[in-house]
């Protein structure tokens, strides 16, 4: 018997991705009853279950009368079976829009007013429109000190937090923005061999071709719960999960789900972004890693001096001690550039091969250098030398392996279906490399989604070269994407100029 | 014969507003081919007409191997039939992303830039995520002068525009914000009924709970194509129409659509707004009320200033001749607040009733003596005396009627299905009056889809009343809006300060 307000669930299996739809015939009485509209925000209630989702309204017979359905996420959401009862109602008057229309205005908002929007975000309350409003409204620098500080504990909170017994937690982040600069699982076997505790929670790629946890996921399962991770990192010292999957900082892939549309990166949401995921994973010592470079994320020293300034004053406001060193973005770190092509050079620097990228190995080896240092038995700024020694003797890449099978066993690195190598037309020096055509072509060839995808580079910075020397390598898994990231290069995105 | 990415339509009738959306099957060799996923912007090609669309993976047998289906919106933007084949690309980079992201990080757009993104906007290429980042980065007072200016020309540019010739062509516009305020239709037939052009077209409802083409729709058809509002014209000298029925500035449309989302109501895109759709009507003298009040749509004379600056400015550079006058908008002027009920108001106005609402109808005489003054055959200010006697004698009441019939006839106006009277619960003297509130509950109501929903004010400012004296009456047309209406009401969000 399905009372008024009631209607029977019909799953007709439509993915849209974290858009929570749900599907209404027009001629529904609840529809004519409250005055819904295609796209009216509506609350779905199932068993003990709410969530705010986007009217759809359907006009055939796809559903019957009496039946609705939900989009994937939705469905999801609600824990939803076929022929489970939900009940329509409409959302109350939600005080975060109040605070994004503010914010909007160009007011600095309140702890609890950032809260409040960050909570509704996480809780599915805010449409993907709303969340793009406070985003763009937050862009640039329009957040103040402390409003990133209440952004970053507002992200922490509505999320899950690790703890550990130990009382000191390194972890490193790297600034992204630099293609291939895949220093972490490095780094993580290093201090991890060393015994110090590193339990590294990564991301997936926000704007470019693959995050730590995308390349990772080459070699291991990244995909952890908590206890398994706390199960890895109590064997082996360290680990390199996705951090999405743990449910740190969820508010987190939420804003750069939307971020990414416009490939958008301010300081203050990256501040916020960054320190939200140490803090959540219990981190009390870190280093941060900021490349520098016209074509980088962070193109100028005056730029990374302002990140710097925000990124030590949220530290010190939440106890955590920081260390952040900028480094040359000038070119690529390491020659692969996409999840398997990087997971590549990766295997190469810990193996010691002839052939590894050195530019790879001196960047995790500095990074691990500074991470060793904050262990109050080294003294003297020694981390580096100790880290080399651990890199050189095999002890890191035997913890590699390690670590690996911990996650749950070590994979082959794929190779790519599809290859095109791209020739100079002319002789010279190369003076620069563009980051974010090289970012852009390795996309467009399917990375991050595509593993094996992504860009070879076959040359450096301020090498000379021949007419018909071979560039770098495009590699895809399907012509298609072989072909769409040919026509972006071709339309006259050079990636190296030369002189 | 279907080919490699081509899909054949299957009509599923999924109405989604204005989000054009595509439906294919995930398992559907295009995405695998092309790397596509749920929520990845595709380009859908049928016959000469391409769209980008958002895409929704169908995981069941919804559709068939090779079928596809797409919203309504987007059925209708590509004139599609059951059967059609469309072809899935690539959308190509859109230069716009790149100008958004620029605007959210506090730069200037260059006059190219403000038209490229609003080109984008009305052919469909921008998502609903990167218009709402864009209306965001332009909100408050991020938008200069040229910018507005150029955002105006680009609107105007990509729609429609009306010649006229006569070389004066008349026009107003109320800046919303406060309830009632319906005196267009009056303003109209007065100023009509002595023989100036004005070809009025108006907006729905934005953030009111009535805009005055679903005031005007109460009494006649207001949805006109130009030919046919051309034709009303010339023979009335009058009309009012609904501007998106005849795509003057689709821009417009289609920004407000986000930005009710929020309740948003930025200067710079007021403006635009406002004299984007006077320039693409063919307005050359237009007068602009702007009602002042702490909880009308501009609260300050700071405010009212700003607005009449940038307003002045535009126009100037527009080469349009506009008059700019402020208002008391310390209360809603008339009685009612919806659609029907403010059609009754300026019903009795217009039959010189001794009830009709005496502040409505003098701030009409007021607008429309303003516009017969920019007639070069009216001297000295005689404007207002002239509309006066041209509403006493019946002339204007015989001219709106004419208008009407004109537009395809005179209706009734009809009432509401559902009542409720609200009683003071004090005795005392009605303070002020929160503008914002009554729109609230009007809205909740169901104005202003449901025509006949709305509030109907029972006591006016600065009145002293008595304990259980009617304060107003909620109407709406179902019993789950006004349950809706009174449960915001019983929040404490009360309409009258009474001490």
């Amino acid at each position: 018997m399905v009372k008024k307000n009631e209607l029977v669930l019909k799953y007709l299996g439509i993915d849209t991705h974290k858009d929570p739809i749900v599907y209404m015939r027009s001629d529904c009485l609840i529809c004519k009853s409250e005055g819904f509209n295609a796209q009216t925000r509506v609350m779905v209630h199932l068993n003990e279950h709410s969530i705010i989702a986007t009217l759809n309204m359907i006009e055939t017979d796809l559903l019957k009368h009496n039946e609705a359905s939900l989009s994937n996420y939705a469905w999801n959401l609600l824990e939803a079976k076929n022929d489970d009862i939900i009940t329509i109602t409409h959302p109350k008057t939600l005080e975060s829009i109040g605070y994004i229309r503010s914010k909007i205005y160009g007011n600095e908002l309140k702890q609890s007013e950032t809260e409040c929007v960050i909570k509704d975000i996480v809780s599915g309350q805010l449409s993907d429109i709303n969340i793009a409003m406070y985003i763009a409204a937050s862009g640039g620098d329009r957040l103040t000190q402390q409003e990133v500080l209440d952004l970053t504990r507002a992200m922490v909170k509505t999320g899950q937090k690790l703890n550990w017994s130990s009382p000191l937690i390194v972890d490193k982040h790297s600034v992204g923005g630099l293609s291939g600069n895949r220093t972490t699982p490095i780094v993580v076997a290093i201090v991890a061999a060393y015994g110090l505790l590193i339990p590294k929670t990564s991301s997936r790629a926000i704007t470019s071709p693959a995050g730590t946890a995308d390349t990772m996921e080459v070699f291991t399962n990244v995909t952890l719960d908590i206890p398994t991770m706390k199960k890895v990192v109590e064997k082996e010292y360290g680990c390199v999960t996705w951090g999405g999957a743990i449910g740190i900082s969820p508010a987190d892939d939420l804003l750069i789900r939307i971020e990414r549309t416009v490939n958008l990166d301010s300081v203050g949401q990256m501040v916020a972004s960054i320190l939200s995921k140490k803090i959540a994973a219990g981190s009390t010592h870190v280093v941060i890693d900021v490349p520098v470079g016209s074509t980088a994320k962070i193109r100028s020293l005056t730029q990374a001096k302002q990140l710097k300034k925000l990124l030590s004053f949220v530290a010190r406001q939440c106890d955590m001690k920081i260390k952040i060193i900028f480094t040359d973005g000038s070119q690529p770190v390491g020659r692969g550039i996409g999840p398997a092509l990087e997971a590549r050079d990766i295997l190469a620097v810990l193996n010691n091969a002839e052939n590894a990228p050195a530019d790879l190995r001196e960047h995790a080896l500095i990074l691990a250098g500074h991470l060793l240092d904050f262990c109050p038995k080294i003294k003297a700024h020694q981390g580096f030398e100790i880290a080399k020694t651990i890199l050189e003797n095999g002890q890191a890449l035997k913890k590699f392996e390690a670590i690996c099978r911990a996650q749950g066993g070590m994979r082959e690195i794929p190779t790519a279906s599809f290859t095109h190598t791209v020739e100079s037309k002319y002789s010279g020096l190369i003076r620069s490399m563009d980051n974010r055509h090289i970012a852009t072509i390795a996309k467009l060839a399917g990375a991050p989604d595509a593993k094996s995808a992504g860009i070879e580079l076959l040359v450096t910075l301020n090498s000379t070269i021949e007419r018909s020397q071979p560039l770098f390598k495009i590699h895809a898994e399907t012509r298609g994407q072989l072909h769409y990231a040919l026509d972006f290069f071709h339309q006259g995105h050079d990636i190296c100029q030369i002189e």
